[in-house]
């Protein structure tokens, strides 16, 4: 159907300019496009033209109808289409498809709705430039963007999630709130923390390790620089070289940025003889990797060259995996309830064509993955052939508040490493075996996670994530010298408060710690001093009742304790 | 007195080596050395032999005499010693000094005890190759190392620090007791923290955080590389290139990985506009630099190449300079303290020859240093001249259970960053100002510092600090029940405990735990699970009265909390 729209849209388009030349449209996620060569640049103006016309096109319910021709007939039927024209040129078949409606033609494989009334519900969303076949050498087109639904309900019901999705964009947030910089000084997809977004990480870390040593996890410190030929070893300049920086020399030697953790593990694995009464070992490490990324692609917090993983390795015997992947899920789960998130969504990925480890191994390690997912009750999906050459996976997708899909934590088979490494435990048996590796990265990348969290929360993050927790506002000069003993107070509880003590309106302090998301703000005035209470507001606006500091306090504790 | 004992050995070597060429002998730290060009390798054996001349020759109480000689007289004088003639050719003077004393004559400017019986405590210690003036290309000499000093007693005291010294060299500790890895696959002067290391260092940080955050800091987090053009900006690519690694490309630019953090701050600062009501700002960071050594002076965690800096910058109007400094030297003091130090010295580097900034500024810089040393009523030295281009600064050398004095924490203004970056806060007159700025590192490096942590407490942490805080040792397997019930408990209430459960002697398991100094050891046996109470045993040996947990829980957890 929404393919369906775009011929419609370029019937609508050919109407209005005769002269166009046809790129492609397809249907994409939630809507379509079509690429125009037109004789005069277009601005959103055009749209609601564009639109009525595709009204009038939907109304009279024209048919699409296919047929097959010869090349030499679509050479001709096109002959004044160059951009079809070469498309032509490139279908190996001597039968070409063709679609038509109205009187519009298109070279096309369909399929398509019966007639353009089946149409229900579409919208023009934005003309955006594109080169011909995405390369910039040939020309640029004019792309124009709709979406399309089966009901104006579901049509307005996405608009609302765009329209809710451009207020939530961490990026448009991260500078309002002063959580985070990505400046172009500094190089591309790399990000500084300025204090607010600081403070949460710093939060959101404290807890990690806290919830890691209570899991039984130890944690590592590695640099963020090795030699060649650590990467050679690890075969991460063989097949990973791509993702990798140039290498910088010292001292005649070639050192990389590390665009994994993994070779330091297992090197620290290394520097002791181990036995099977040491595993299994749950190794965890915060480490900042460097990966290439195409300035291109860059987006924000979500797409980045140097990111923060909550990376871990869990190295265990052949019948630790079943206990040891159950416990990481659990853990995985426990943690993303913490933060707030309740729907997953599991993906398995298995044995590849290409792949290294026995079948054995494989249906092992696949089962396994199998095992736990049943035994949380997950709905997961197989993504056959999918797994890395190295091992099978499973990755969780968190929805997010407007139903969004994040792909976040991934756990991972690794038969690979322990092989380059030559892993060895003493079992029991007092001989040297291989033990199992498992890679582990739970909230994923630090960025992306915050990325994540911000959308999520649209910024108003619970109170014991917010950088500020509570804003004391004084309504006058002389209001200052109690709120400062309130903020003493609640900052001696380990609450995080400020006082405003500027000389500006109340309601001026109060709109703007509002605009900045603070959970709380309390004002202070005589009535407040005399009868020593205070008055609480909500970001949200809300009024709770007055009352003594220290029931307050205790309902604010409860509630950073409670993580809500 | 040691200048002079090094003449005395060399007068010993010559009686035993008549066809011996001398190179240097001066008087170092503690004590002497002598470069000999000599036609055997000596051995350990050789010294006892050469002490034993030495000692005659100091019986015999020979005199030492002083002559000034001809250049040509020289040449004459030393025409079989190619060493001696060669640093002759380089003396600019027409005279040139000699010292005599028996049968020994040396090229010297002395100056020298009256005779040799004023030499009365002498050791030498050990043997060395050295080329001669320090270059490969030129011949290897042997060099013997002395210490001498003025009362048996005081070699005594010498000789046992050297021994203390060698017991907690780090390098060592860190091995036995596995807390960091220096392993050469991933380069020189890198560091891997395995988990006992990565323990206290995440215990640090977490402590380092809070009072950071408890005394008026924020966090940052910047990334650990940025383009050549920042570098330049910040001027590091003219003035500190060569202790920076080379370039790496992305998409045809150069990045340098950070030699320090500063510049990524400078930018957060200059992402919004500031008034003066926003300052101070004091902005700190756990920041991971790199920084070119050469290889020959790398050494375990105190000379590496990538290292953890706690960095802090204070940005602040002129006024608030005193105050501020005030404050940064009580916070370091007050950390030193918490962490077991409590004997300090300071040392305020001025303005040297070429510097920025006017002389108000320094003049005021150098004030503000002075008072606030004053105020803490601490020990000072003056290096005349020997601040940076930039400002000047304090240095605290921090001593050590040995007596030893480390270089920890540095205070420093900075009258080039706000320049370079143009940093500029708007006044209560409305107009643009220029902030002061101020470096701070006051643990220094993380790693050098966990080097003097270990070598201060030889491994032996305070519980606070201790990787493992209690070990719980069933003494047979039907107490390991039991003992997980503790272990439990005890890792309730945040008590790093750990429960040998191996099927080995008890004396064993708590020798092994002593050699890995845990503090506390637990042995359970059936009589402490019938009478429910714990034996209790320090890493020292000493054994504590049984007791219920609760009261050893509550000992133990004070103990913790004051960080002793």
């Amino acid at each position: 159907m929404r393919h369906s729209a775009s011929h419609v849209m370029a019937e609508a388009v050919l109407s209005l300019f005769p002269d166009v030349k046809f790129g492609i449209g397809p249907a994409i996620e939630d809507g379509f496009y079509y690429d125009f060569d037109l004789p005069r640049t277009l601005t959103p103006d055009d749209l609601p033209v564009i639109e009525e016309k595709m009204r009038e096109i939907i109304k009279a319910d024209l048919p699409f109808s296919h047929r097959e021709i010869t090349r030499a007939e679509a050479r001709k039927l096109f002959a004044s289409q160059p951009y079809k024209l070469e498309l032509i040129k490139e279908i190996p078949d001597e039968k070409l498809g063709i679609y038509e409606q109205g009187n519009f033609i298109d070279l096309c494989r369909g399929p398509h709705v019966n007639s353009t009334g089946e149409i229900k519900a579409f919208k023009l969303s934005n003309i955006a430039g594109a080169y011909w076949r995405g390369n910039e050498r040939f020309p640029m087109l004019q792309r124009i963007y709709g979406t399309a639904f089966d009901t104006q309900k579901e049509l307005d019901e996405h608009e609302t999630l765009i329209e809710e999705a451009k207020k939530r964009d961490h990026r448009k947030l991260g500078k309002e709130l002063d959580l985070f910089l990505t400046p172009e000084e500094i190089g591309g997809g790399l990000v500084i923390y300025t204090p607010r977004g600081g403070r949460i990480r710093t939060v959101v870390e404290d807890f990690w390790r806290q919830e890691h040593f209570a899991n039984g996890y130890e944690i590592l410190y590695t640099p963020h620089i090795g030699l060649s030929n650590l990467w050679q070893t690890s075969g991460h300049l063989d097949f990973y070289q791509e993702n990798m920086y140039s290498p910088i020399t010292i001292d005649e030697q070639e050192y990389y940025l590390k665009p994994m953790n993994c070779p330091f593990h297992m090197l620290a694995y290394k520097s002791q003889i181990r036995s099977y009464r040491d595993l299994p070992l749950r190794w965890a490490e915060l480490g900042t990797v460097y990966r290439y990324e195409r300035s291109g692609v860059l987006l924000g917090l979500l797409r980045v060259r140097g990111f923060t993983q909550d990376d871990a390795h869990i190295i265990c015997t052949p019948e630790q995996v079943n206990s040891e992947l159950s416990e990481v899920l659990r853990f995985s789960l426990h943690m993303w309830q913490a933060f707030g998130f309740h729907k997953y969504k599991v993906y398995l990925s298995t044995k590849p064509e290409k792949s290294i480890g026995t079948k054995k191994m494989w249906q092992d390690a696949e089962n396994a993955l199998r095992t736990v997912i049943d035994e949380n009750k997950l709905d997961y999906e197989v993504d056959e052939g999918g797994g890395a050459f190295y091992g099978p996976k499973i990755d969780l997708k968190i929805e997010d508040a407007l139903g969004r899909e994040w792909q976040m934590t991934t756990i991972q088979f690794d038969f690979n490493l322990p092989e380059r490494f030559d892993m060895v435990y003493i079992g029991a048996d007092g001989q040297e075996h291989r033990p199992y590796m498992i890679h582990r990265a739970l909230l994923g990348a630090w960025e992306r996670f915050f990325g994540l969290l911000i959308e999520h929360y649209a910024g108003a993050f619970p109170v014991w994530l917010a950088p500020v927790q509570v804003k004391i506002i004084p309504i006058a000069d002389r209001h200052i010298e109690h709120a400062r003993k309130i903020e003493k107070k609640m900052k001696s509880r380990g609450v995080r408060a400020e006082v405003d003590d500027r000389s500006e309106r109340m309601n001026l302090k109060i709109r703007q710690a509002q605009l900045i998301k603070i959970p709380y703000m309390l004002v202070i005035g005589d009535k407040e001093i005399a009868d020593n209470y205070v008055s609480v507001r909500r970001r949200n606006g809300e009024q709770l009742p007055a009352q003594p500091l220290a029931d307050f306090l205790k309902m604010l504790t409860k509630e950073i304790a409670d993580k809500v």
